[in-house]
C-alpha cells in the first residue's frame, strides 16, 4: 500500500527539492504529525500545495526533533504543478509564517531523494554558560550556568572522530540498525560573552546522537567527567555511561551534503 | 504630587541597580503601560514587588520602543525591601519569564539614577540582506531583500562621527529639548552570509535616531542615495530628507555607561 502510493507520487513530472530553514521552538518536529499537533511538515505541505495546486508529500533529509532548529534542512517531493521554480521560494514565503522559510529550491533528477541521497550532515550545538540565561540567546541555546572549560570539551570532542560505534550516544528510540557513523570533523569554540558553539559534521547521525554527546561533553566541562572517561564511555557502547541528552534548544541542522 | 511621590520613593533605604536583558518582540517597549498593554517594565516591576515585598516604581537608562530588544538596559528603583543583593537575579529571574532576564544587582548610591546619570550609550542594529529572510535571524534582525553596499554605508556612517544637531533623524514625537548629540564610534561589519551589523555609541539618542539613522543607511546601500546625499540630509536638520525609520526588530540596546 505505502510502496504504491509511492509509485503513484514517483510518477509524477517533476521532483523539486527545497533548502528550509526554520525556528523549530513553537513546531513538534520536522515531521508531519497529526492535528492538532503541528510539525514543520505540516505547514509546508499545506503552503506548497496551495503553490501547486497538487497534494504535497515531503521527504526531508533530516527528521529533527519538537524544538530544533534548522538553517540547511533539505526537502523534495513529486508534482504535477506547474509554477516556474525560480518563482517558488518566493511564492511559498509569501504564505508562510516567519519561523518558516524557503532559502533556495530546485529541479532535482527523477532519483533524487533529500532523505536517501545525503552523504553527510552537519549540526551545530550552542550551549550559553553563566549565571543568567540571555534573553536574546535562548531560544537558541542550552543555558548552562557553571562555566565551562571548553578546552576539555574540545579535547574529548576530538575523541569522536573517526568511524565508531556510537551505540553510548544512541537514544533507546533509535531506529537505526548499524550504529556505525564516521565523524569527519568537529569544533569547539567559544566566544568572549561565554557562548560555546560545538559543530559536528559526519556521514549520518544515530538518533539524538548530537545531543547525548553534547550532554557528555558538558560534564566534562563541568569537570564531572574527564576527557578519559569520555573516551571509555564511547567505548562501553552502553548509553547508561552517557550523560542526559542536551535539550533540543540548542541544536541546529546547519547542511545536508550531496553526491 | 508627582515631585512628593518621588521624595517618597527616595526617602526608602536602598536604590538598587539592575542590569537587565530582554527580546523586545512580545512586548510594548521598556515604559510601563496601562493594562491589557504589556510593557517590560510592567513584568519586572510586578515580580521585583514579589521578592522585595514592596511596590516598585523603575527608571531605565533607556526608553526602548516596542519590538526593540536590551542585551544592557540598566534600570534602578528605591525599596525598603531586605533581600541580600548577591540573590536577587536568581531571586527574580525564577519568577521571569525567558524573553527578560537580570543579569546583575547592585546598591547604587543615593544619587544614582540609570536614566539621568547616563553618560553614554551603545546601540546595535542588524540586517539580513537577501531574497529570502533566515527564521533564526528573523526576530532580531530587519530583512531587507536587496544586497546592500556594506562599504557605502560605513563611509556614510562614518559622516556621523562627532556633535551633530540630529534633527534630519529625530521622529516627530521625540520630545528633547537640544537636537545636538556626540556619536563617539560606528561600526559597520558585514559576515560571509549578509548579515550586516552597525553599532553606534554617542553620548545620547534623539527619539528614533537610530532607526531613522538606519533606514537612510539603507538607501545608501542600495545605491538609491550617495554617500554625498546622506551628508547633505544630516546638514538639511530636516526628517523629511531622510528614509522611513528602519523597523524595531534589528535594534538592541547594547550597553550604557556611568560616569
Amino acid at each position: 500500500m505505502r510502496r504504491e502510493h509511492k509509485a503513484v507520487m514517483k510518477a509524477r513530472a517533476r521532483n523539486i527539492a527545497l533548502l528550509v530553514a526554520y525556528d523549530g521552538t513553537d513546531y513538534h518536529g520536522f515531521q508531519r504529525q497529526s492535528p492538532p499537533v503541528v510539525a514543520v511538515a505540516n505547514v509546508l505541505e499545506e503552503k506548497l500545495a496551495l503553490v501547486f495546486n497538487d497534494s504535497i508529500e515531503l521527504a526531508a533529509a533530516g527528521r529533527t526533533d519538537a524544538g530544533v532548529h534548522a538553517a540547511g534542512q533539505v526537502v523534495n517531493f513529486f508534482t504535477d504543478g506547474r509554477i516556474p521554480i525560480e518563482r517558488v521560494p518566493m511564492a511559498v514565503n509569501s504564505l508562510l509564517p516567519r519561523d518558516i522559510s524557503i532559502r533556495d529550491a530546485w529541479e532535482a533528477g527523477r532519483d533524487f531523494s533529500a532523505r536517501h541521497s545525503a552523504v553527510s550532515k552537519a549540526y551545530t550545538y550552542r550551549i550559553q554558560t553563566g549565571r543568567t540565561p540571555d534573553p536574546l540567546a535562548t531560544r537558541y541555546a542550552w543555558h548552562v550556568r557553571d562555566l565551562l572549560d571548553a578546552e576539555a570539551m574540545r579535547a574529548a570532542a576530538c575523541i569522536l572522530l573517526g568511524a565508531h560505534d556510537f551505540s553510548a550516544f544512541r537514544a533507546a528510540g533509535g531506529a537505526e540498525m548499524s550504529p556505525v557513523r564516521t565523524i569527519f570533523e568537529t569544533r569547539t569554540k567559544r566566544d568572549d560573552c561565554g557562548m560555546i558553539e560545538m559543530y559536528f559534521h559526519a556521514n549520518g547521525f544515530l538518533y539524538h546522537m548530537v545531543r547525548n554527546i553534547v550532554g557528555t561533553l558538558v560534564d566534562v566541562g563541568r569537570g564531572r567527567k574527564t576527557v578519559g572517561d569520555f573516551a571509555r564511555i564511547l567505548e562501553s557502547r552502553d548509553r547508561r555511561q552517557a550523560s542526559p541528552t542536551a535539550p533540543a534548544e540548542g541544536l541546529v541542522l546547519e547542511r545536508v551534503w550531496y553526491a
